[in-house]
């Protein structure tokens, strides 16, 4: 893959997949802790950029998604950044409430792989019970 | 998506895209920084579990990718975890020689959007040319 092209409109400069998506990585700006991955599409990130707020394509729902839209735990984004050869999008972000994972728990990455097997090693932060009950 | 299943055996716990492909992404350990996102298959995780260090699946050239087999830039893998639904990857690595890019930067991640344009905002630590002419 070739390296992106600075020289380009910064939405064209992407290197957008067949189904015009990208793989986009939410970082806490804090901590440096990855909480979440998920997918954008241009309208995802343009959203992300006008609101200052992550918007992201959920490939299940074939919709928008303003992470946040049902729990409160909205993704604040403080910097965006792609890679050398623009395929990906990381975004700084601070963490509404704490809590990125549909699991009440900060982070969606807390399995880690030990002797041969997937352990939740952190813990529930919040019910989700409690957070889609509203 | 469906949450992940821990009881099932690891390799087949994850939830493997169609071309049988997970996105990894590649943090330092130390200072929770991004530093690349690629590709693995099943091959490449269990060699990266055996091996201890990073394997990914190059899908330009189709075969396995032991990362720093050209660079020397060789990321040993302190910890292995995926998210809730079990369709991502996240390496915990020290980056041998400090750098994880072809362009010869610490990160891959090193254009950030500034006024509608991607901006190169990190230093190259070493040039290319010296990197890749061993």
């Amino acid at each position: 893959m070739s390296d992106l092209n600075p020289a380009l409109p910064w939405l064209e400069a992407l290197k957008w997949d067949d189904a015009g998506l990208l793989p986009a990585i939410a970082q806490d700006a804090e901590s440096g802790r990855v909480l979440m991955f998920a997918w954008m599409n241009r309208e995802a990130l343009e959203e992300t950029v006008r609101s200052g707020n992550a918007v992201y394509w959920s490939r299940s729902r074939s919709r928008l998604w303003k992470k946040g839209e049902e729990s409160g735990h909205y993704q604040k984004v403080s910097a965006i950044r792609t890679d050398c050869d623009g395929d990906v999008i990381l975004l700084a972000i601070a963490q509404e409430g704490g809590i990125a994972c549909h699991t009440g728990r900060q982070s969606c990455f807390f399995h880690e792989l030990q002797g041969g097997r997937w352990v939740p090693v952190d813990p529930v932060v919040k019910d989700p019970k409690e957070i889609y009950a509203k």
